[in-house]
């Protein structure tokens, strides 16, 4: 397995799409030293995304939580996240009538700025059933799973209903040696119980990266050669940049750890075009 | 779709296997009328096992469950569960240790027969993972979800152990109008998390045919030919009745309603011998 | 279930974009009527494409083999080909080598007009096989089955190699009683005796609809919600259409006959806007 | 990895139960000094079995197979295939009618030695489809790919009839280096594009042990702690021993490659009690 410096990668490029966790951060803190690397972006005045899935907060608050960490380049123009995708959808799908959720009070943001009735899970009553005409999965957290899960099983066994998943992960790292189960995971549970297909939105799907593609300053002249994507995850950061056509260089300060990466891209068959240690300059 | 007559349909076999959730019993009820078919099998001289999906208690608190509510004829020994196939297997295969389980305490009762040392998932510190030799899922009650599904999916990423699902179902009828998530979706949803293949013992699995072929009283002097498999789920009782080489009576007091019987015969190419409106003679 | 008149559906719309098999043809002869269809589209001036997950031939084919069946209104413009994004790919992502592929001499067009070194599975001495750099899967046709599958497999256990799947269905109609399987279920099967991911181009994926859009006229003038999207089919059609934000009518001309719409439309949780008998005004 | 040593292991077992190809033998050669085993088993009165997922000859015509390649220890009476337990299946649960199939002459032995009517899928006419009542998959030999497999869809399509397929396997090794794709794979593509459930036999299958376990000189006497399973793939022999209760040895002289064992028992959870080069004394 060959190793590329990344400040050698990232020279080649106009411009540049991170992941978020495993990448910039993990769940408390920043990778130590990417600050150096947008220094360099900036002065370089090189052109970047932050393409996330997470769906749990507005493009606002996840700004500021980069920037509580001592990371200021990162605003909220700059963060593409599945929960915008949802946002989009639902605008454009459903009228009126209430929308159900799981997720935080936060999360439920993405719903709020739209005017939309919302309920989270915990509050439905099931006789009211037949009010709730989407259910949208935004968050891990903000509900009880023993209680909530199954409620809202018999809500989709009630109601044939758009059903909106706002964040494609299976887990995400809580901290270097602990991972927790994320929203995405449990909507293939669910999909599964009932045999539905549910609406995903986030990496790998071709319309988290033309979101993307579409927020660049200068789009359309930007040529998808010259747009590098930088992640942790073979599974959705380097699938789904491979499949828009762009290059992609994993980097293995995530969920991909040295030791495994050559077997996992070996497995997978998703080869990145680079591998390098971390984002770090 | 032609209905046939339960009493005509099990007159013609000597021996009957029944499946239990929504053939002998809902939730909290008796299926009416039910204690009627095991007098005409008492006087008939016939045969007759519960083939069970339930770890959730031992066979002595599964017979008593069904005398509480007045049908005395089910007694301990005519009870075949996954539980009493997953607790072989321990006895088989796992020597000494920690044995960590998802479920009630009385689900353990499964592995405390075996002199097994035992740990509810809930109690684990991921410190001492090393000590564990074997994860059980027994129920989807007696533990956390929130908590405890990440915190088995971490002691999964630590160690790569045995994992024994005790019960295959996806979900179970509490109420006629209500269906909570069971332990085995919850257990695909950690097997696709994690990547592995879990040990799984049920029905429509042949194992447990097997196991209650084995327990007939003229064993092996019976014919398949002369047993007969009545439940009211496809994927399950009919589908591993069928394979075993069993004649299937579906019934339609339970999961499957008569609505959607034709269609999804149909559709999932799943076929009983007989289908015929409930258990009740 | 509500059938909707196709004419008054459509004329709400700007922009149409249609299915190819089983809502303007089956496999040799128009549907019935559909040329008036296209009148009215050209005298109102509305804007329309095919969306065809059909890399058999180029777009000019395509055309073509509408105009041999007296349909002129369908140019080679307005065609937007599962073909097309596969070339895309393979321009922006693979340099040099050979290119193998499972398709007939007119498939291969597609990699041809790329100035790709191409080789039909057949051709392939699999001792020459470090010189392969890609495989495309373009077509069911053109190649031995019983042979040139196996070879494809010890192919890419030999190679890690990106493999592109230009055609996601998994079968297409021949004649209205009898359908033939497409390479899509071809590509399933390997990818799971090989383990790995391929990379599929057509509906319902977002990339198909996303070409499509930026083809309109009045591209980016145009808004979602005034265009429709017209299929036969709830998995690629309907689904792709509803998650990219269109309205979407189910047409019962083709895959989706009317006895069973509602109990699909039911079980798989895909909901049209519309129903329609077909496109035919 | 430890390697053990296959004398120290098999001595501590009473019954071995082998797995055919990978183990025994090659496409067409034995592993070069397996007689040493068998001579071994026959002085230490050790009693042993074949399970193979083998449907394309009766036993008879299989242990000849053996006894052309040089091994005379192999009798039709200690082999147990997947064909056997079709076999039976049929007998229990097909009445009359005709029994379409896919693969060899040779491989229909299995149905005409029940007397049924049978049919290669090559000779069907569609228009009588309404006759056949079961359909088996026995053989990837026999039919042509191109035009059978699709006449396979049409006639499922058609008929809701039971699909038996004979051999779990997805591919099978030809030669030291090249694999071919076993029926196991097609079953599983049709078995996708219809949206049905077919029967299957063989390994990993519980029936299959339960088979041997059945056929073994002094069951029911033998404990399952005194059987050693032997085979050379995680997913069938090892997956499937485990479950039953069996000791499990992997051998390393057929699908799993030495540099890939530990690798594939850690991603894939399926953990054999020892590894060995090869069951070669």
């Amino acid at each position: 397995m060959r190793l590329s410096s990344f400040k050698s990668v990232v020279s080649k490029y106009d411009v540049v799409f991170f992941d978020a966790f495993g990448v910039l951060k993990t769940h408390n803190a920043l990778i130590p030293g990417i600050e150096k690397t947008f220094a360099y972006l900036r002065e370089q005045k090189k052109d970047f995304y932050v393409l996330t899935n997470d769906a749990s907060r507005s493009p606002n608050a996840l700004a500021e939580s980069y920037h509580r960490l001592g990371l200021y380049d990162i605003v909220p123009d700059c963060i593409i996240s599945s929960g915008m995708l949802a946002r989009d959808y639902l605008e454009l799908k459903v009228d009126g009538g209430t929308v159900a959720y799981l997720g935080t009070e936060k999360s439920a943001h993405y719903l709020e700025t739209l005017g939309m009735k919302t309920l989270p899970i915990g509050e439905l009553n099931l006789d009211f059933a037949h009010e709730v005409t989407a259910l949208v999965m935004l968050d891990d957290e903000g509900f009880d799973w023993n209680r909530d899960l199954s409620k809202t099983v018999n809500l989709l066994r009630r109601r044939n209903i758009p059903v909106i998943v706002a964040n494609t992960d299976r887990y995400y790292p809580m901290s270097p040696k602990y991972v927790s189960i994320a929203i995405g995971a449990v909507a293939t549970m669910i999909e599964d119980i009932i045999g539905r297909h549910f609406i995903r939105f986030g990496k790998p799907d071709a319309q988290m990266f033309i979101f993307a593609y579409e927020h660049i300053k200068n789009y359309p002249d930007v040529s998808k050669k010259s747009i590098l994507m930088v992640g942790d995850t073979l599974h959705t950061d380097i699938l789904g940049g491979n499949k828009f056509g762009l290059d992609t260089a994993l980097v293995l300060s995530g969920n991909t750890q040295a030791k495994e990466a050559e077997v996992k891209i070996h497995t997978t068959g998703i080869i990145p075009t680079y591998i390098c240690e971390s984002a770090v300059i």
